[in-house]
């Protein structure tokens, strides 16, 4: 099933080109009162939630996809995780171009580990990309997310994928330079998460799904989910040594190479394999 | 005004020895529905919650704070922002110690810019810092930390103390090695936030305040915010150039001269001037 939260606050399924409403399950949620609990509670609740979704969709008011403003399909992440240079084509270009990427940060992600983005700066696919730096290189990188589904620590990864909600594209907009990534890839909009959340189990094999970006119609990142060097199983293992993975955290899973850069102006269009596709708008800030 | 929260979610402010339950004033944030608003409810609303605080006082019911567990002031932070290297003293030390100081973390401020720490880290001065990895050396790591009151993008250094609702004591515990900081800083509990809030108006000057932390009574850090490198108005301009502040994100300013390694069994005491002080256990996990 594919999953998006649209407009104000809508809960939707899609089907084909259409969105079918099923905001009328949210209030199984519930309410709360401060402190808000941690972890994103459609996400938590997800399991729970299936058969009333299944059963509201035969009632559900359909729009059409284009006529809807598709929201990030998890609005309170707790954290969002990103792994560095995870595809050996793009750990090879980063160390060739010594000009664009500082040496400090081009290491291999065993010794790097992984790194936060603020949640303050995800966005959905129907938002812009708003340049914050202008002065500054600012490139695309296509990931794969994975969207935790339930509390983890200490997982192995042969069980590790038990613990994925779903999938979603991702863009991990990334100013190069000096800085710790989890402030020059924090800036606001700089994590786009879309076009929707792809319940895991249409997505057999997380492993095996081709993606493409491209800037205006021209390729700049063309490769497969089979090249990751840690796989989204091994992230989560790795992760859950060192923190508590929680209902709604967002697994960005490493770009491949081809990265570059995007100004005011360019569309960026994304494609990943079961998953569906994007178009992203660069636009000043 | 010394604003705490304490035992299963009760506001409460704190005179003396003494913790008054205003929680009576909670109902005034409101109940939310799913998905629940960015940025912490309690901070955000505090301006409007004063004059109801004030009023609870005198009907508040009182226990000795020895008999209350505190819980971090903040509840629900969005994002954890940390200053490296933010005294010269901690950077020279941190260039002489090349076996426990990762050379390429050991950079000044400027260049290093900020970075984030998980939320899912965060505990209350009364809960044990657990030692995730016993293997690796654990570091005490006293802050300042300015909680930010309201929503603050390209903030300039002259106003941004405004933007803050007030301070804290922090722990930034940190795992030493090559990784990211934002993964090594990030286990559950290693971002402890205590004993409570002090709000902006009691401390005039956050740039002279006295701080010193011992482990089982050796003192270990013994310094004043007068040497911040970048000191709290600055970190506030230059973090919201990168991204938008929101009220309870949490700023951790860095930490001076003198951390060392922590182990299960010991006790951390921290003291900051006009803050007040806290006693935390370190535990095996």
């Amino acid at each position: 099933m594919k999953i998006c939260l649209f407009n104000n606050h809508r809960l939707g399924v899609v089907e084909g080109n259409e969105v079918l409403d099923v905001s009328s399950v949210l209030p199984l949620i519930g309410t709360a009162e401060y402190p808000y609990p941690h972890g994103d509670q459609l996400i938590a609740c997800l399991p729970e939630l299936m058969p009333a979704i299944a059963d509201a969709l035969q009632f559900a008011r359909r729009y059409p996809l284009s006529k809807v403003t598709l929201r990030p399909p998890v609005a309170n992440p707790g954290k969002v995780i990103a792994a560095p240079v995870n595809y050996q084509a793009h750990l090879d270009e980063a160390i060739k171009d010594t000009a664009t990427f500082s040496r400090a940060h081009v290491r291999k992600i065993q010794e790097t580990g992984l790194f936060l983005k603020a949640t303050s700066s995800v966005v959905g696919s129907d938002d812009p990309v708003c340049i914050g730096l202008p002065d500054r290189r600012t490139d695309h990188e296509i990931e794969l997310v994975a969207i935790i589904g339930k509390r983890a620590k200490n997982v192995l990864a042969k069980d590790a994928l038990s613990y994925v909600a779903g999938y979603s594209i991702g863009l991990d907009i990334t100013i190069r330079g000096p800085e710790e990534r989890s402030l020059r890839k924090s800036l606001d909009s700089y994590t786009v998460l879309g076009p929707w959340l792809v319940t895991a189990d249409e997505i057999e094999n997380p492993h095996a799904l081709a993606m493409t970006l491209d800037v205006n119609g021209e390729v700049r990142q063309s490769a497969n989910t089979k090249d990751l060097i840690m796989d989204v199983a091994e992230l989560i293992e790795f992760a859950s040594k060192f923190y508590t993975l929680e209902p709604g955290d967002l697994l960005y899973t490493g770009t491949p190479e081809g990265v570059g850069p995007i100004r005011p102006g360019d569309t960026i269009n994304c494609e990943i394999e079961r998953i569906g596709n994007i178009s992203v708008n660069v636009e000043a800030s």
